[in-house]
């Protein structure tokens, strides 16, 4: 089965989540079913750049290319990987190589295959995305995965995605929770200005996690490669 | 059994290792047997600030007091709190409230009470610090905690330390390793000259594992609240 690829890098750092500092290979998928506001890949769904629809074989062989004997670790990203069946193939695949593979999605679209992954990242959207959370969908998912190495983790933006990452977290209060800064300004190649943005932005995230008791278990985190790299691709 | 005790801090989050991001109260002992070159805790062990002795129960008293109903995990932090038997019953107390521990140690001395911990981080002490590693020791430590959630963690700052590193990982390969970027400007208060120097160490580490086969499955972090706060203490 063909999957939409639109880059394949690495090896790098996982810049984020529950696996943050793996050092990984990453497999960007196309399409999502989804349109945050402030989408950081949003060249995976907007038509301004072209995927390229791949059998997992290809994709097998381009992984290797890229990465040569320098990683054990895929990550799948997006847009939303799971929009695409054939990814179950890639993950077996993967595994046959010896290979540990992560995932992130929204929750949006479950797929069978979620089940084989070693490191799953659910990240609903808060209201700043403009987007609304199908919480019947979500119930489903962490249902499926409740004997499985998965996480939850919200962007904050605002004192409302906050609020909004408190609910999830009261939700689904067994559940590893992350939160995370979000990156107000993803065009900008002013590294040192967004720099300084981002640190104080999570800063305020740290002490508003710190006066909510909801939060007590919370992990608070930022994107280190935008730290380090701003808004470069393929990093 | 009484403990000396420099400080207790929080809640803030843990700015590195295995439980990176986590939200968390400090309380940090007193002592050290080693004096490593680059210490950041040197306070603890060089005569320049004192410890107070407190009996378990008024550690737990002024862990309450100072994080409120703000907090359900505790980080033991040093120097060595490996030194200090009695804090078996600290770790004991902690769990009667309800809150998880975690604690950090070069792995030099062994207590019973470090299987009782939740979280384990091992940090070895790279060429650069001027100690040397009794492996010996470390295999026993590695060998008590084996069922255990424990992670090793080398700090690097040389190539040399990275070599070291990377016999650490090769010695223990089932063990969930990290590598961390050394602060070597820890008493500047020049914080965006140091943040910048701390950035380029951290892409400088990241590119170096990227080109190691054996770090494959490493992961690579920085120190985040020396990030955010710079070299100041009790953040
Ligand atoms: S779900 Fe993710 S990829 Fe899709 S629009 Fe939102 S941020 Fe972008
Ligand atoms: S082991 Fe830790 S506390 Fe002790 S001297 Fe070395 S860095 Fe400092």
């Amino acid at each position: 089965m063909k999957i939409p690829v639109m880059e394949v890098f690495g090896p790098t750092i996982q810049g984020e989540g529950m696996v943050i500092g793996q050092k990984t290979m990453f497999v960007r998928t196309g399409g999502c079913d989804y349109s945050c506001s402030w989408c950081d890949s949003s060249f995976t769904w907007d038509g301004t750049a072209r995927s390229e629809l791949l059998e997992v074989e290809a994709i097998i062989k381009k992984i290797k290319e890229t990465g040569g004997e320098y990683f054990s670790h895929v990550t799948i990203s997006g847009g939303n990987p799971a929009l695409h069946k054939g990814i179950g193939e890639l993950v077996d695949r993967c595994h046959e190589e010896g290979w540990k593979v992560a995932i992130e999605t929204q929750g949006s679209i479950w797929q069978e295959w979620m089940k084989e992954i070693d490191d799953v990242t659910i990240s609903p959207k808060p209201p700043s995305s403009n987007m609304k959370t199908d919480f019947e969908k979500l119930d489903f998912y962490v249902e499926q995965l409740k004997d499985r190495k998965f996480s939850l983790k919200v962007v904050v933006f605002t004192e409302e995605d906050f609020r909004y990452a408190e609910q999830i977290h009261v939700r689904y209060p067994k559940v590893p929770f992350y939160l995370q800064i979000g990156n107000e300004d993803i065009s900008t190649t002013d590294d040192e200005a967004l720099l300084s943005k981002l640190l104080h932005a999570y800063e305020w995230l740290i002490d508003r996690a710190t006066k909510s008791t909801i939060m007590n278990d919370a992990k608070v985190l930022p994107q280190l490669h935008t730290l380090i790299w701003g808004n470069k691709r393929g990093v």
